[in-house]
């Protein structure tokens, strides 16, 4: 029944390797069929080479039971799955360890938008989640980490589908998008503009954000009902 | 009638991801055929491995309507327009969003003239365009960037055939040549002199320019009339 | 009689370039079978698209004699030997000169956890030794440095299971685990670890530790009794 | 006749974009037969995937004439010529810009001896030559380059058997060994060791250099007629 969902979140996976996102395990993507009110998944702890379409587990978005699969989900589920519940936009989700992203993350810094690299896809800065506390940890800490990301863009009235990206504080980056496939693209982009904003603090330690106006520019030509990058629909 | 300009469109666009200059369909790359007035570039937002020559775009110079190719050329279209009528010896254009250009391009700041490798390729710094003002980003964005990147030159009296690049503020690099091969070439070495400039600064933060007379050298070594390296058409 | 000892010792070295880990003959992974008392390793100098599972050496633990092989086995064996002695529940070392935690080595810093990723792997700092005196290095280099890496976790009650690696001042890391293809995957690690936090100090130059409770929360969701990663088994 | 001789030279050539050390027809590999006085060298801007191994130029040591080879020989055969000269027991010489020795090499900066992976191959700092006055550039740059060079050992007492490389100020590396692959091999090393010594600077300021006591160990377990290191003609 969900074989089609299975593929598409099993495609979405194996492009994390591809792009250079993960290394060994780490790092998982989702994508949830809101009509049926389930989530697909990445198991826990499988190596990429030996993943199958058929390993993907499908969970119940409320309960967080097992619908479809015989393999543990990954251990970041509670998070994608509150991510799903407070963000009902959103259609897939991907976690990684990717290194630039990280070492911002473990600085506990938000990614300033320097460029329009960064504008084309995040329309502001890519926030740092305050530090879990120690309650938070010890118990739910997975589920606690999707409720501070998702408090991190309601306190701060950040939308989601503007941008599509969050560093957990001495963690590392969590990305969202349509679907798992765009979620992965968002991951790409994340990491590309973390490294660039490392090297240009680097090169400039006075250096200044983007006007606001070239971010609005870039961000809009690309989405909304202005946007006239791409073909719409001629390819 | 314009196969082979398209087909070596394509091919220079191709080579963008082959030195990893591109990620997704970030970049593009533009021929001028001046007997005929017209420029063969990049269909907007298609990804490399799905391009085709004939998804190649052929505008007409002065008017930019579509002489040929049935896609929405790259939203950068009259960048690459305004340059080829500012500078009229060069022939192909390519833009950019490369780590360590674009971080030099975001940091605000022209990538100095530290070595031999520069020297070899440009004459004196790449410069760094003033950032755009709100009016000129808010109407007609793509073409006041070629705008800026022209007045750029012009007021700072730097031949574009000498120095074959610019940072763009807040953005990112261009690079042109005598033809889009030679724009993606000189659009391989921006990347490499920005990282090498980006090491060198930290390696001694009190760095000097080379001397005026390495550059010379370098420089006329490779392009001119009394150069001295290659085969000069023996292979 | 040794042939699946040599067998998985090959593969685990094998997996050394696979992982960019090595450059030419550096680094070397070696294996003991605590029955037999013997440990297989690496043969000195011999490049890698040369090796051949027959060119590993065995050797009895105690005399350092070789039991199997004709090649001389790596220069750095006597570490190895001394590890095996004193961490009596390690099943194999790695040892490379891997760039990133080389700097740190060369910098003679220990690598502070900063996140996540480092919890996962390592509870608490990865060590860096003490420099070896005159005396050490002129006589019996390499039984020392395995004495000197033996006595940083000691002295300072650090359980080499919970720590599998270390940097050894002005050197490089040495790396360790059940077997040799986990020490293999600990020095992958090590050097992600050690990447992400050489760029997190330059984002913030004063950034913090993470905090205890996190450290523990990810060491311990995948190890020991309470661990609740991957399959246990499944698959 | 010199059929030997140019394979083994155009082999050597070939490395180097194998390791990564060269862009586009940047770097050259050259080898000396000192019984026949004559030097193989790669032709001038001559790209990689083209090269054939009968593209490769003889010329005689002492006149530079052309001896076998219908191209121009690299621009910077005087420099190959002169260290060929000055350095009697030398085999093969290399030069690139590969992109972190040569950011060393802008900066104006010796490669300090940090850790063993230099000591292994360079037995102290890898130096940097003076800049080169005007004169010295503007008539005979290549041959001056060399000279330089040679300069640079003699004043400072330097063996270039033990130092198989420098940086020629503003410029980028050479280095050379036994034989033109030797010679690959130290720039290899060379190209590592400068991405390790920029790194630890930067995660220590104040680092100092390895004692040299470890220096003396690591080179002599490498080099000379202590060596330990190896197989010794074993396979």
């Amino acid at each position: 029944m969900y074989d089609e969902l299975k593929k598409r979140v099993y495609e979405a996976n194996m492009l994390l390797p591809k792009h250079e996102l993960v290394t060994f395990t780490w790092g998982n993507a989702s994508e949830i069929d809101r009509e049926n009110n389930v989530v697909a998944i990445k198991p826990s702890g499988v190596e990429y080479d030996k993943l199958k379409p058929a390993h993907i587990v499908v969970l119940d978005l409320d309960s967080g039971g097992i619908v479809d699969g015989d393999l543990n989900p990954s251990s970041d589920t509670p998070t994608h799955l509150e991510l799903y519940k407070r963000f009902p936009n959103i259609g897939g989700v991907v976690h990684t360890h990717s290194s630039c992203g990280t070492a911002w993350a473990q600085a506990g810094r938000a990614i300033p938008p320097y460029g329009t690299t960064h504008a084309d896809y995040f329309y502001g800065e890519i926030p740092c989640t305050r530090p879990l506390d120690e309650q938070e940890v010890k118990s739910a800490y997975e589920l606690n980490t999707g409720k501070v990301i998702a408090d991190t863009f309601e306190k701060n009235g950040i939308d989601p589908a503007a941008v599509p990206g969050v560093l957990v504080s001495n963690h590392a980056p969590f990305s969202w998008g349509v679907d798992a496939r765009d979620a992965v693209h968002n991951a790409v982009v994340l990491e590309e503009v973390a490294k660039m904003a490392f090297m240009c603090e680097l090169i400039d330690p006075q250096i200044k954000l983007m006007p606001e106006y070239v971010l609005n520019k870039h961000y809009l030509r690309k989405h909304g009902k202005d946007a006239y990058y791409g073909q719409n629909g001629k390819i």
